[in-house]
């Protein structure tokens, strides 16, 4: 049996950080015999310099017929200025949407060798472990019509539309109810319900499935205070399951509570478990290039990859216990540095993980 | 002269955080010979129990009439089940359309004496002083179509419009412009320009407007580094602006960065610098007619009512000498309680602020 996993680098630190998670897979690939056949493309603007376009069909015909997906990051300043249609993130979201990559799995965990580096006091974060379920196909992100039209009088006016139907809610509220089932059995649901429509529907839909998972606690919760709620208290949260819109703000949020980004994962699986994982930080131009980014974050999203795509639960287990040793020898990328702790380049981390396997 | 200020006590602790409120404002009015008139109208849940409306039109007109509107609260429980249209928020959104109160603002300060209450490390947050700008009468709140319609084969879809005119931008911008100038200098305009259409629009004009203001320095951040970057290192921010629905987030984000939201007072400005005024915090109904909320963000509504609609510096700046007078005398409601401090009621709390007047 084999099975193949497309390699997608994209710009800034991408190409790095993808280069230390693509020798730690091939290890776990001979030490596990696990067949995995790699490949590369090109997306974002990457691609755009090569073709033209954030996401080449070549691109896309062979994600479709890969296993897994492994993304480093796309975009940057040096394409800015392209119009909406013709920039790196549509290659990212062409992806997700071609591939119906709706279920987006972000989980905010707080290594304790990494406390510190939170901005947060320590018993306010110490043992944070959230897990974001963000729908990640539809909403405003996807909605019709869009654009920029003229009003009469010749003013301009832009709009997007904000929209999700009955199943697409349903999809997304499984997926989330079944996180909860294997985790502490809580729910919270991210809407803005006393004032937006769709999330009266989302809202109703979530109270709807509720009856189907007893095990399962659900609760409420308007944007605004789940924005706040992260700051104040955040482990009151189990799994948190909402839109795209709002996932995209309170994932980075939660993200951030840990101090450490750069050592996030994450998972977009379609009804098929076919995924694409990437780091939960971006391509950071500004410090591409320079070999001191953090690959954790995109070996971590390995691991993710072996555990929901590929059903190797031992060897992404084999890949966390070695990240977790590099911590614990107390190896440190810039990002995550911290007195009395050894600073190391990009590469160098990537090597302590192999050798830590 | 005389002036005439509207009290919309509102739901929850409402009623007794503007009573209060209101003590203070009469002790001032009379210190300072002021002239205003203080009348109270209804609106939210209050109202929605006495005339089935949350915007009566008796309080409408009268608050079109006013000089200044203070108010509580609205919502809760209670009213959760009834049909948007009918719920107290539409009192509140009501007000803010039909006055054309677009720019709200949200201070964010840290108080020197209550800088243990924030969740964050006092490195982190120590002086932090924030002012965001949000757009308020339009965006995804009032944008239309809006509601719930069937598809083909039978499912629901939920839809709303995000939508914001080239004049619509320019306003707020030109606030919060103004803002900046008043402040540091430094002005961040937070968007989802590389997602969405209508934010495009309003990077656009941003940077239209910035041309004018060349003493501001003008810069921009997607909304998700914006969640991000106030749980990161908010001391970055001197001014944000934003629309309607990325503000209610975000504000709501950075007060709790406070750890005090029971402090923090708020805005909403018409061009013609009528306003409303109103605590961050909510109706919390939980507590509500325990007589232990905290009364000051109403009361420093209070203030920044005087200073902003009704021309009267001084004595805004009397009360704000006062609440900060009662702090350093170590009284505390018990949402800001710390040891060695003395917890005292919301009107025990209201009389220290109206003897150290
Ligand atoms: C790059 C951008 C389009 C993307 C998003 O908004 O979804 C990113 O912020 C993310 O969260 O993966
Ligand atoms: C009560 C609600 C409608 C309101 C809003 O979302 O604007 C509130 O959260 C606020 O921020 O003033």
């Amino acid at each position: 049996m084999s099975r193949s996993v497309l390699m997608l680098p994209g710009d800034g630190i991408g190409p790095e950080i993808v280069a230390e998670a693509e020798k730690v897979l091939n290890k776990v690939n001979d030490q596990f015999d696990l067949g995995l056949q790699f490949e590369t493309g090109l997306v974002g603007g990457a691609a755009i310099d090569e073709t033209g376009e954030p996401l080449p069909s070549d691109t896309l015909e062979r994600a479709k017929k890969a296993d897994a997906i492994l993304l480093g990051a796309v975009g940057g300043p040096k394409w800015d200025k392209l119009e909406m249609a013709k920039r790196p993130e549509k290659g990212l979201l062409g992806l997700r949407s071609n591939l119906e990559l709706f279920a987006n799995l972000r989980p905010a965990i707080l290594y304790p060798q990494l406390a510190s580096a939170s901005s947060l006091k320590p018993e306010v974060v110490s043992g944070l472990d959230i897990m974001i379920v963000r729908e990640l196909t539809g909403g405003i992100y996807f909605g019709q019509p869009r654009g920029v039209r003229e009003l009469e009088g010749g003013e301009r006016q832009g709009f997007n539309t904000y929209v999700y139907s009955e199943s697409e809610i349903r999809r997304i509220g499984r997926v989330a109810f079944e996180a909860a089932q294997q985790r502490n059995g809580k729910l919270c649901s991210v809407d803005k319900a006393n004032v937006l429509e769709v999330t009266v529907l989302w809202r109703e839909i979530m109270n709807d499935l509720a009856k189907e998972y007893p095990d399962v606690e659900l609760s409420h919760m308007y944007v605004d205070n789940a924005a706040m709620q992260l700051v104040r208290a955040p482990k009151q949260f189990d799994v948190i399951v909402t839109g795209n819109m709002f996932g995209d703000i309170l994932s980075d949020e939660a993200a951030m509570l840990t101090g450490s980004i750069g050592m996030l994962p994450s998972a977009s699986l379609n009804s098929e478990k076919q995924g694409m994982y990437e780091p939960c930080h971006g391509s950071a131009p500004d410090i591409a290039g320079q070999g001191i980014a953090n690959p954790l974050a995109t070996i971590l999203s390995g691991a993710m990859m072996l555990r929901y795509s590929l059903g190797e639960e031992k060897a992404a287990e084999a890949i966390e216990a070695a990240v977790s040793k590099v911590l614990d020898q107390g190896l440190r990328t810039a990002d995550i540095m911290s007195e009395g702790a050894k600073q190391v380049s990009t590469r160098e981390m990537g090597e302590a993980v192999l050798a830590a396997l």
